[in-house]
């Protein structure tokens, strides 16, 4: 099919997806669920060979790392289609209602989206997490993952297909493509039929995507997250913040990248130092922070711009809430940040001025996750402001309609 | 002033705008509406130069009138600031609150979404609502009115930077620019500085805006807009409904312009022309209508897809609800759409499946209005799915922050 014919089979699936009783959607997930557990080690053989084109290419191992689909994953893959399963079905929920004086009761429901087409690179899980989350929203999906993973993805995508069959829903529901970079240009031409593209990964990637599509984008982005403590902080406290949202996972997008310190709690620099040596943590800092802590090497104006996904933290001596929040402003990515302290009055000064898709005040970053903030499992991270910011869950794929029940009522007094 | 600088002097005003006090953001409000009553006689001289100009240029008699800024039209729209400054301020509101089981408190709150930029087309008036609902919302607001409405708008302009002044904000939270076409499209590139463009136009100003802005776009697009008369339905309510729908204001966009009429009460037709007539509207309809009714003109396919805004409708009998969901989803502009019907099943069918941002059941299509439906007033109606959809209020101009409230809370247990 070409991108064209792409897009319009999956315009037709979503109408028919839009309006699937949530019985009917989640037999899909449990089938598909249970294809991941029948055809294994069809998926294990897929992955092996995908790894060994990528070995043979040559690429770092960090990618064939990221690319890695084995018996433990695929295991997560069918609990997470599970918990999807059990989640409440967002399309139709009434978020508002109001009884209008002249009788009409104006309502907000939740409805789908229509068709979301999803761009990732390398890991196959997102083929089965992305599907999962487009079909229990009642959006159809259009898939493309990393060329590195296209066996494995074609896999999942004609899994999906049958099981799609199998409980009466267009096949067209969850579509993997695989084309080349021009028919994925294509695609995101395809604005009639297309009604979100969600781009993850690379600031590269998403940019070009940003760039050629006139499609609505939301983005997933990098993040530079911050943790500033001040100086009425509880610094035991701070530390156990400190290094959990460094060295937890700092892989991931929310993991803190640079610490920002109170001036007036400076003299706590070397012990959070000596903490983030003990996790074999790499430190720079400002010139206060080399002065005052041993070994700390020095940062420069790059550094407050750089999101590590490392080992490696940078730290900075500021004045006050103010220096830290015009930092965060200036060289963050208004993802997820935190502030330490036990100034309820500076926290909701902190709250108000970070513009941040997450802000937190006295907990770890860590927590920018679907499942910590109750959404049950999340889709993404957002980093743009409309629509949806910050974690997405099942609501995040829906849009709302307006419907209002009434008894005939007219506005003007014009007769028939 | 060039484009970079208009964006960039948004961005810094909409940094305090963001955090200004409700009470602030009113007094500005209360300002602008004293100089609305100080200055009437400036701006309606302001106007009337603008209307020799675009009469002088030859402008429709249409476009002359929408130019008009009369007394009246002010005095409207400084009821319309009182109204603005009395509704509840959405910034900071906490729209959601969970907490977790570890103890964290995972609230959203709303928060102002940055930098608007409006583009619309002659109507000094929006050049006053635009700044209240963006000032109010704690945004900042790049106005941008048609050029034949130049004059009353740079004055409207200067009346915002006094009122901002007065109170203590910076002048550039509302900028009025009435650059050429190729400073707006400048300013459509400073994705860096403008977070929102919302046009409010023609079919071809919002396609030349969506084609070169890499900024969101939020569209308010034309409506062609349907009643369906179920054969189930009230029929004397059904021609109240049709003559409202149509007839009160066939000027604005929730106008009906298409009536759809089960075949099993076709025999309605010839009723509900005659009164189509009797308020004399020109009635074109499908060949079943034309044989039904007398002085029926032929509808095309053309036809379903016009939106007259005027008092024209054409008439379709359908099959039944499924034909006429059909006709509403292909032709339609998924802007407002209604059912006449007693039967619940019917109405909860069309409900679900007409997909538009407003459906009514047993009501005119007139009340897709900010105030029928509660919002207090209203900024426009959005005709995309994403973010806002439908009629947008105060609180469709903010986005959300996750702000999160623990004690100390870590996700792992490495220590510090």
């Amino acid at each position: 099919m070409d991108s064209e014919q792409v897009a319009a089979a999956a315009r037709r699936a979503a109408s028919v997806a839009a309006g699937a009783p949530t019985a009917q959607k989640n037999e899909v997930l449990g089938g598909m669920a249970e294809k991941l557990t029948a055809r294994k080690s069809d998926i294990l053989a897929a992955n092996e060979e995908d790894l060994a084109n990528a070995k043979a290419k040559g690429l770092s191992s960090h990618l064939v790392d990221r690319l890695r689909f084995g018996e433990a994953k695929i295991d997560g893959r069918i609990r997470c289609l599970r918990k999807i399963q059990a989640l409440p079905d967002p399309v139709g929920q009434v978020f508002r209602s109001d009884l209008r004086p002249n009788g009409l009761l104006a309502t907000r429901v939740r409805a789908p989206i229509g068709v979301i087409m999803m761009i990732y690179e390398a890991r196959p899980h997102v083929t089965v997490n992305a599907g999962a989350f487009c079909l229990k929203s009642g959006n159809a999906a259009i898939l493309r993952g990393g060329s590195e993973a296209r066996t494995c993805n074609v896999l999942l995508g004609e899994l999906w297909h049958e099981a799609l069959r199998e409980s009466g829903l267009p096949e067209h529901c969850v579509q993997v493509v695989t084309g080349s970079h021009e028919e994925i240009g294509d695609l995101l031409q395809q604005q009639a039929c297309i009604d979100l593209v969600i781009p993850r990964g690379s600031a590269r990637l998403i940019e070009a995507v940003k760039t050629q599509s006139r499609i609505p984008v939301l983005k997933h982005f990098e993040g530079i997250c911050h943790v500033y403590v001040d100086d009425s902080a509880d610094l035991d406290k701070a530390a156990e913040i400190a290094i959990d949202a460094k060295c937890l996972m700092p892989e991931v997008c929310n993991a803190m990248e640079t610490l920002l310190v109170a001036r007036a709690c400076e003299g706590w620099l070397p012990t959070v130092v000596e903490a983030f040596r003990r996790h074999e943590v790499k430190v720079k800092g400002c010139e206060r922070t080399c002065a005052l802590a041993p070994n700390v090497e020095p940062a420069n104006a790059q550094d407050w711009r750089t999101e590590y996904l490392d080992m490696i933290v940078s730290i900075r001596v500021v004045s006050d809430v103010s220096e830290a929040i015009e930092h965060i402003n200036t060289y963050g990515s208004h993802h997820t940040d935190a502030i330490v302290t036990d100034s309820e009055s500076r926290a909701r000064r902190f709250v108000r001025d970070v513009d941040s898709g997450v802000v937190l005040v006295n907990g770890s970053t860590m927590f920018c996750d679907g499942e910590s903030l109750g959404m049950g499992a999340e889709i993404g991270i957002s980093t743009d402001k409309l629509h949806a910011r910050g974690p997405m869950g099942l609501e995040d794929l829906t849009t709302y309609k307006h419907v209002i029940w009434g008894q005939g009522q007219v506005m003007g007094e014009l007769g028939a």
